[in-house]
């Protein structure tokens, strides 16, 4: 029995907040009966607003993985060969996943310490002189290190080189917490997931469709059942499913969408980039590192820190969750044990941050890790320059729509 | 707004209780910590006992479409050959599936109004001298028909004819509300669903896998990412999950489970079976003809109608529920309009099928319906029967299981 | 472990709808912080639509039994006289609290089985010719009972006698069941409680305030501390209370405003008023008879019915409640053990009355009771009528407004 | 729209944990059928527990406000000495209620800065040789001041001048936060309400009544019905109330009372120590003054902050709930604009203390009061003692229990 509330300070599950809880937990309803339509359409409509797309958005019940999945099911064939960045340990995944389908990915492996670099895809894809590689697939924001990609410019990029692979990106910790434009950044399938920026508990996935990656879709032949697209389109254009949806959690997505709406997309953004600032400064006063190494790169979602050499992250990890009740987010194989992760996403403030990196500075004590006190007084400063005038540093939301 | 309680009455997704609703709103935890492995292990044992297993068995978060695929797609290669037998839409819809995964399912076509014929299935297992038939594909429950599959004779005449192939069944409309025994009745690999007999949202899918299945899945040809029983191994043995699990959903699945244990399954199912009864009571008083036209293979957990000729069973079933505000469950495809299904499963009571009964009497009446006055004192005539002395008539569990 | 929901056919508590329920699970809040005044403004002006009045309505944390004690400490002083009106055990209690808080009432005991006769009032005030008595007390529906006192009629004969004395009314079973207008039909003061048609669980009370009795709660001698009107004056007039309110009720009465204002007062009225007709004629079709004789009197909140003689009716309500998870209401003092209650009000329907009424024809049957099968076919038939084009019989809204 | 969550960080309502939510948001239920025994007994068997008695306890549905009047109608009567001690705001309100119940308060006025004088009680006994102080009514936790009074020494002092006075305690803010002892300390009534350390909404109020209290009862000559003690005792033997009880608030007390002994009642007790610990610790920091002097006295249940001369403490709450949506206390009355008040009770935990004087600190800042900073990192030495080997310094549970 712990007293007071749990902190979920890994980079997502996010907190879920109480409207939605409340939200999933009203009656099932029959999803094929005529009030449900507009349960439906709805979320599917809500989700294009997310997105910032016209095109098609189709939601899956399931986790993000099943998304990944979908996008390349639905438009590539046996033996594609798929241009992957691996930013990270997610991206890697996806690379894993794409070769258990059969498809040939290819990765231009990266130092796991920023975003994906365009300039290196542009070279890779200038080479592929016959369009071997179908797809290019990158991962918005790395959730194993607190690395955002450009994806503007990774367009940009594709497009210098002439190529016309497809651009799917992955956004599952994105969506709703970082600036994401499928339309106007040319993407051709986002992938999602509901546990992050969303603020659902997991289980729903969404992909976002490009005129052009739908009529890819025709001519794939990866075998699909569950994931096919082409299944989605009669019932979806009614608000139904081909399927049973996974009709609570729909509940849930349209009160987030509601909510997130309420607040304000560039507010939301922006509220995850100050996050993002305050905690780097607290890492930064305690003497630590931040893995993403590239300053712009750095992620408003969640903060990697590198430990000081010789000290466990997940023995810090543990001393934190036994002695202040909160979660953290952990290094994942390249990183494992060297890193750990702030989540600071989704439904959360500047007070909860605050205790999120006080049991960050107790824990770092209380495990015996080197650090200078002063970190939460660097955080309370950067929150601070909201109410003192100064603007927050960094990228405004024009800078970072235009990368 | 309309006031008082919606009733359900569809085969599924099933009237979730207040209990389960209540687990599921509980914040999301982190899935990777050491709080979540009693919550993976209470799942994934406590499904065994629902399947009467001690085999394996794994939780995807998806629809039970998810399962049927996962099932494919983990034990069979392109182009293997499966014989399916379609006792209604769904079984048609999983040869549907399983043709678009690249087999070559074939099916044995019932009259949509009976179980699956074990001697027919003998009879074709006989003729596959050379075994290329791989798998056997039953619904125990067909939710479209409300006809039950005699499982355990259907696993006697494969064992008859010698035949390798594997059993695999669907139970996403009978687990939790009709006997069902994996391991005794030797079946292979079976399907199920949260939002039926676990009373449960719809969004958790399930496998149950004998060590033959397990076997075969080693030699698979098809591909598969999200639905691969190999990653789930190491993971699962200590209470986790290889991507990011329903988390919220699985609360919701260990207080169901709970639930159907605290009652008994025994009595569970007898429940059910007395539900059926009565509802079938009530049909008949009315005069309407019963689609399932074998008794003993008549359901505990829907029942479907035939309407008279010349009515509109879609145009009755808006009259109920703009009338009375109960949903009831349509025909689908062959039967589409000529048949009403209504749904006695999960978590239902004698009072509720009262109401349940009488809102069809007046529907009946409201949407100018031939019929005879008398059905729910018919009901109330069975399900009196219970407190008589008299026992209810039918199959008890002996019987059943030995089916 | 009961599968199914229960069926809490009680005259109140009533079904608590879902929408409430998550309303009183949010949060609580600051009830003097600046968000607070919206939810103070919003019940105590939501409150004056539901009491159909302009004037002062204060709301205490606290049972309806508070209320009644309220209405007297505030516009009494000890040794008063009250005349009160016996339709019931309510009455009799109002009664009897009124002398336990030192006032001298006075009972015209009525037969149980009807409404306040006016006449009887009349006479009694005209006898009183130095107006010792002070107030009139009358249960509007008298819960014991099942009988509607005519209000307007009270009104009238108080007016006839040319007696001051301020009128008092319990509407504790009725306000949002049974039309009810304080301003129109003079009365000063209005008492009620939560957990009947107002469909919360309990735990607040009311008083609608006349300004006559605003006036007399200035020389009222009886002691006063948490009851006290004039500590309520200032903080409610910016949507504050003197004390802690019951913060989460009060979120759920909020909700329940809406609910009533959605469907619509006159909607809510007429629908118990037919839910009232169908189950006396299923009582009439068991050969059972309505404790409530006055035909004009008969109550939507409730039916009370007569058991055969020589048959217990608290047996049949422990039958009906172990054999179909039904709670039923039982006869209080003066006819214990001889009458048993419906309650058909609050959140509620006609499935869940035909369910209802069918566990009351199974329990008669399984209890031994002597009755006539039949009771649920004639209360089908009176709910068909809505839609048969017949209007349902009876009183109109206009009638009832006029008594 | 305000993202993550709330910091509900006033002296009471405390948070709400979410177990008690989701206890509270079940159906209600028949309050006079068999299951409802249950609920009631644990509700009324588990607050002796908390109370430490053995004695008789009382549950109103009511605020704590009203236990108060409770208290004094069942034990004292008209015209009756009852001797108060003014710790601050709430023991004046008590004062004032006595009067207007019309009772004879006298009250010692202390300086709101300390705990109440033991020896001045006494003094004051000594005078009354003719015994017309009938009762000596003490606040535990001055919720207005956060000091902490003797209750043991007050009976010593009471018992030293030989005077058979009874003892009333004002719980409301201590119980379940502050180590109490009904039957050990000698207390004739305790009063308290569910709000606070109870960690449920308000709407309950309770009295713990001694041997000798209950005895005074039977000769009290004020007015009584709804606070009436006698009406309880048949019905409480049994599990029921005399009236309605509040069905739902119930059901969280019960699942409040299981939380309280899982963490046990002396880990609770320290927990609400250390952390008034810490926040003194950054008060201190921050250069301002405590309000409560005595050392000895200080809460755990909240911490009164005196504003630097020439600064609002209204306007500083005002930037903080504007800036960090957090709700701390105001001052009242005396202090009223001088002081603020930190609420650290309930379901509360060491980072959330952290979030909360991190809000106060940028509060602070925000609203131009001069503080030094360093106030979180003085706080975050001192929860640390907890696992550095140093016990936590002050009154252990023993010294407290002696005082």
């Amino acid at each position: 029995m712990k007293a007071g509330r749990h902190f979920l300070q890994i980079p997502g599950p996010s907190n879920v907040p109480d409207r939605v809880l409340r939200a999933i937990d009203y009656p099932t309803m029959d999803h094929r009966g005529p009030a449900f339509a507009d349960v439906g359409r709805r979320a599917l409509d809500g989700m294009k607003g997310i997105f910032r797309t016209e095109a098609r958005v189709v939601i899956f019940p399931s986790s993000g993985t099943g998304a990944w999945e979908a996008a390349l099911v639905n438009t590539l064939s046996p033996g594609d060969a798929v241009l992957m960045y691996e930013t990270g340990h997610f991206a890697w995944l996806w690379d894993r996943l794409a070769r258990n389908l059969g498809l040939q990915p290819e990765s231009i492996v990266g130092d796991w310490r920023r975003g994906a670099d365009p300039d290196a895809i542009e070279a890779r894809l200038r080479e592929d002189t016959d369009h071997k590689i179908k797809a290019v697939c990158v991962v918005h924001n790395e959730t194993s290190t607190g690395s955002v990609s450009p994806i503007a410019e990774v367009r940009r990029a594709i497009d210098a080189a002439g190529h016309p692979a497809l651009l799917m990106v992955d956004t599952i910790s994105s969506l709703g917490s970082v600036d994401y434009r499928h339309d106007e950044w040319g993407v051709d399938v986002t992938i999602s997931g509901s546990q992050k920026g969303l603020m659902l508990p997991p289980g729903l996935s969404f992909n976002a469709i490009s005129e052009k990656a739908w009529k890819a879709s025709q001519f794939a032949g990866l075998q699909k059942a569950y994931w096919s697209w082409a299944e989605m389109e009669e019932p979806n254009s009614k608000g139904y499913f081909p399927y049973t949806p996974a009709t609570n959690l729909l509940y849930g997505l349209n009160e987030a969408i509601d909510m997130l709406n309420e607040e304000g997309l560039e507010n939301v953004f922006s509220r995850h980039d100050r996050h993002g600032q305050a905690t780097r400064a607290a890492v930064e006063a305690w003497g630590l590192e931040v893995l993403c190494a590239r300053p712009e790169d750095r992620s408003g979602v969640l903060t990697a820190v590198l430990m000081p050499e010789g000290h466990s992250a997940d023995n810090f990890r543990a001393v934190t969750l036994d002695h202040y009740d909160m979660s953290l987010g952990n290094g994942l194989s390249k990183v494992a044990d060297r890193v750990f992760r702030i989540g600071h996403l989704g439904d959360f403030n500047d007070l909860m941050l605050c205790g999120t990196l006080s049991g960050v500075e107790m824990g770092l004590r209380d495990a015996g890790v080197p650090y200078k006190t002063g970190g939460i007084g660097a955080a309370l400063e950067v929150l601070g320059r909201k109410w003192s005038g100064q603007m927050a540093e960094g990228r405004d939301a024009k800078s970072a729509a235009a990368r």
